[in-house]
């Protein structure tokens, strides 16, 4: 189990090609023991956006904080908090933060293999202390 | 792809043993041809709560709105809008809502079976117009 706020956890540059001013916050993922999915929150300054790219996953966002373009070969549509999106496996996507201020979303996509939980502290390297 | 808020979609009742004022509404799920994992958003009244029960699955929470209690077999700890949550497989739970108004928090659960996507509508049944 794990509780915290999501402005706790260490907040980290995204650094592929095409993304501006766009960082990532791993809220739950395998350092949890998630076995399926991760969860993330990405942060995109004003006039920031993510890659406009397709990969073979698929991504189910939430949208917290702000306002932005939803861009795919089909064009572009608005969004804002409240906004929930499902982007297909394979389909062309990006994020831009159309607002003046910062733009918050949740993004949760498949571990690319299940993670089985073990209950041996000493086969992850943990069992530091008593 | 899908883009719509949250509150378009449909608020039906948790009518499981042990729940009380609480609804939900299915964001994304095999009905958008999400292939591995449903977001849900859970409403819980003031004065409601989810049942204090455990499963086989785990649960990738956000909290959205309000102030909850989060209680599992070690206690009781509050929430609040920006908390995120991790519940393990097979970890009792429940989420109380502790506030004056509405809590509202989303719940990312796998598939019981991961979900391919046909690219013929007519073996989905979906195929009534051209």
């Amino acid at each position: 189990m794990k509780l915290a706020n999501f402005k706790d956890v260490k907040l980290e540059d995204v650094s592929v090609e095409g993304a501006k001013n766009t960082k990532i916050r791993w809220l739950i993922s395998k350092e949890e023991n998630a076995p399926n999915f991760a969860m993330r929150m990405f942060e995109v300054e004003k006039g920031g956006n993510t890659p406009f790219h397709k990969h073979a996953w698929e991504h189910e966002v939430f949208v917290v904080e702000g306002d932005g373009l939803f861009v795919t070969e089909w064009g572009k549509r608005p969004f804002k908090a409240g906004d929930f999106i499902f982007v297909d496996p394979q389909e062309m996507h990006q994020f831009q933060n159309a607002g003046d201020s910062i733009l918050r979303f949740l993004c949760v996509i498949p571990h690319e293999k299940k993670t089985v939980k073990t209950m041996n502290p000493f086969a992850t390297g943990k069992a530091n202390n008593c």
